[in-house]
């Protein structure tokens, strides 16, 4: 997969360059391609926003440097910018974007965009009801999310499918050494060996966690029979 | 305010020190103290992470290399870590958070948090419904959000308030030179010089973008008479 960013701020991507995604790139399991859009202005002092019309506070995006930059792709696949009236970012989307073998996203920052720099891209997509300085934080996550998915690029095969939103419930707790810590100890039933004990408290407690943090999640989600029962189980030990 | 990150990448938050945010460090109107908490194991082979009790893929970060990290700290403040059990982080957060001397962010990375490690942690707060590889690029989300409100951040300090979310409606659309690009043209009222119709149409265009793309957010406001009276008008031209 190869991921095209346009940026002014080409610097910021250093978090995608280190640690499992960093190693990635290095094996060119994917590639990222930083293009500064400042570097297709034509006037002198490569000015990329100016005022608004209809007059107002701050500046807004030009058009012109972010259209040039897209022409000047070979590639450009699907193109992703944010924006606050876009679709929230999910895991599925992340899944989905991980198939294509291009991305090209599209990043602002301080200012707004012309409104028709939208009409360039086809996915506008709202990261979260929080305002940000700039669009590399949210599209570097997006590619993150993105990525991880890829062949190769986690250690265990196994992390990527067996984590929260993958399969509709919350993680199950997890504990490691030591055994006592200040007085909380792991449960017993994690160090008794019995495995499929364990692979059931584990299916209990991940229910248990999506009942009382995300039970949006329970709604959208086919219960097994199994499952119904332990829902039952937990709503009976709550009321205790 | 000073920000204490617990962090194994350190390295990552190149993002935070460019650009705004970068300079009001440089400026002192607020504070970044990146922590390793790798610094804080006391095995010879520096781990922080140990396999699951019980069995299963993966690592889990132990719980004393962190509260080691949390205990050197000299005014720890709120303390906020990324699960996705959490609340989901939004611009209220951000405000409040914004009124803080100190905040204290921990990240984990690939690997889920033993347990006990959320008792650390005042606040659980879940970045959205995708999985990262770790929760460096949401908490440098979360730090950007929370600092860009801090007085003398923004170069125009009307900036921070004009925005989507923090009036409750989504941003009206923005327009700059060329005003006619490949056939699309500048809304002809935004060139009149007529600042009334101008903030008359902004404000609809707002209320628009909001009933189209997030009519949730419109439930919860409280609408003016004449709020009403530009979302009927609204809802007649968009059934015509």
């Amino acid at each position: 997969m190869k991921i095209n960013v346009l940026t002014l701020f080409p610097d910021m991507f250093t978090p995608l360059q280190v640690s499992m995604l960093g190693r990635g790139l290095e094996d060119g399991k994917w590639k990222l391609n930083l293009v500064n859009f400042r570097d297709f202005t034509t006037d002198v002092h490569h000015h990329v926003d100016d005022t608004p019309y209809g007059g107002g506070a701050g500046m807004v995006l030009q058009i012109m440097p972010i259209k040039k930059a897209l022409d000047s792709l070979k590639e450009k696949g699907k193109v992703i910018i944010t924006a606050p009236q876009g679709k929230t970012f999910n895991e599925e989307m992340a899944q989905s974007w991980s198939k294509e073998e291009n991305l090209t996203f599209i990043c602002g920052h301080y200012e707004g965009f012309d409104q028709r720099i939208y009409d360039l891209a086809d996915e506008t997509v709202s990261i979260g009801d929080y305002v940000l300085t700039g669009g590399e934080l949210p599209t570097m996550s997006m590619i993150d999310a993105t990525v991880r998915l890829l062949p190769g690029i986690l250690g265990n095969s196994a992390s990527a499918v067996e984590e929260s939103f993958s399969h509709g419930l919350l993680e199950y707790p997890q504990y490691t050494r030591p055994a006592d810590f200040e007085g909380k100890k792991v449960p017993e039933v994690l160090t008794s060996g019995n495995h499929q004990k364990i692979a059931q408290w584990r299916h209990k407690q991940a229910l248990k966690a999506t009942l009382l943090h995300r039970p949006d999640m329970l709604e959208k989600r086919e219960l097994t029979i199994q499952e119904q029962e332990m829902l039952n189980e937990i709503k009976a030990e709550l009321n205790e």
